[in-house]
């Protein structure tokens, strides 16, 4: 079970904190930059340095793609090295129906092996089915994504079973109803601590993926906050480019911890301080 | 421009016909089961069985990514065998932001070459811009898609600038906003004439691309009549799997154009009683 093993992992390492898998050539640490594989010495570097101070991993998987055939090679190398009892999340965000949705569930729960993906839900519930249909691994529904235009639509006021509400909070009401299995979880962006506590309040034991920290300057103790379960869990705050990349010289692995524990830290302080 | 390009396709084929191409093994024609290239010979007999009788192709991408590397060499050589002056869409639903986004823009448009893609539009203006930015490139926004799971939000009633409308009619709203470029267009499933007749009235101007006709059981006519602009125009009927496994045999090439060459008159048929 996706949820299990996100706990587990969560409290092993004591730790709220997802690092998103995001390599950017751009931003690569100089050592490595012009070696055919890098991406994968990358990723590999970055697991080896952060895998006692997560709860899980999540890597993108535009950025793999984005790089071609070694993006696909360095994806494989990556998720090699995470310590198998470490969920990944494959961030695919996945939206399409009959049989491309059943071969993306393949792909990413088969072939690639993710225990959770993230999914879009503007297609409706039988877009979802071919993903639900593995009740060991985990959907992760986009609900209120962290991008400005994220409200375009998301905050649009709906009716659903006669109550008004912003299509997100329709989208969050739906995915509870879905989540027979208990492997349903949701996303909603740190900029919108306000979104992420009525979207806690309507699914009190959803995991809920949280990302827009840091780069995308969503603030931290408030999305948080707003975020845990009574026990203070169930929440993936997730962060790529603040940790990748918080080093382009030699000491890239070094700052890349650095700066996951300072993150999972912070973030552990914010739960204690609530309790 | 995508649109012009588009417009004269229909003109010189005489067709609203866009064969989707959704490579399946499990439908291969028998001569090319077990053959490494088969997606790649598959595409090429496809479409030079059909070129003088469509408006448009349009490969899915998970389809041919469920192929792996093979896959997309086969797309690179059925895209290559396309005549420059039939426009070709990329059905890759596409819903993501930021870097992630602009790299499947790049991806598209740029490697790929083709003329327009699909997106989804639940995150927003934000997550087309990257694509919107190609002027002479164009998007297909998700609208009302033809699967029943597609009213689970596409149908709850929104409002949207002071008036009530199902999301499908705001988002169609919003991509005529979007415009700007002349490089917008829909999705509307053909299983709703009377849903494909809501957003022409909203969008008159905009292409529509139409699925779920044959396979998925929409009903070509009221589609057709509900979905044409005043011109009779601006219309893409997308059929798949009709087409492309009309025949398992040796004549699935032939059986191929037969069939296409009944769609394309009998859209046409439906275009002439309307005039």
């Amino acid at each position: 079970m996706f949820l299990d093993k996100l706990l587990a992992s969560c409290r092993q390492n004591q730790s709220l904190l997802c690092i998103g898998l995001d390599p950017d050539p751009a931003l690569a640490p100089l050592e490595l930059v012009g070696r055919a594989d890098w991406a994968a010495r990358f990723g590999q570097g970055i697991v080896e340095a952060t895998a006692d101070l997560v709860c899980a991993y999540k890597p993108n998987l535009a950025f793999y793609e984005a790089l071609g055939t070694a993006g696909w090679q360095a994806l494989g190398a990556t998720l090699a090295a995470i310590p198998r009892h470490i969920p990944v999340i494959a961030d695919a965000k996945c939206g399409d129906v009959g049989h491309s949705a059943r071969a993306y569930a393949r792909a990413l729960f088969d072939t690639l092996n993710v225990d959770a993906a993230t999914v879009n839900p503007y297609l409706g519930f039988d877009s979802l089915e071919p993903f639900l249909a593995y009740r060991d691994r985990g959907i992760l529904v986009l609900c209120r994504t962290s991008n400005p235009g994220g409200a375009d639509f998301q905050d649009l006021p709906c009716r659903l079973d006669g109550q008004e509400m912003p299509l997100f909070e329709a989208v969050a009401r739906r995915a509870v109803q879905w989540n027979r299995a208990g492997n349903v979880g949701l996303v909603v962006g740190a900029t919108y601590p306000t979104e992420v506590a009525a979207v806690r309040g309507i699914a009190p034991d959803l995991p809920l993926l949280i990302p827009g920290i840091g780069a995308q300057a969503g603030d931290l103790a408030s999305a948080v906050r707003a975020g845990v379960d009574r026990q203070g869990e169930r929440v993936l705050i997730a962060v790529s480019r603040q940790v990748l990349y918080a080093s382009r010289g030699t000491d890239w692995a070094a700052a890349a911890r650095a700066a996951a524990l300072a993150l999972r830290d912070a973030i552990n302080q914010v739960r204690e301080l609530q309790r």
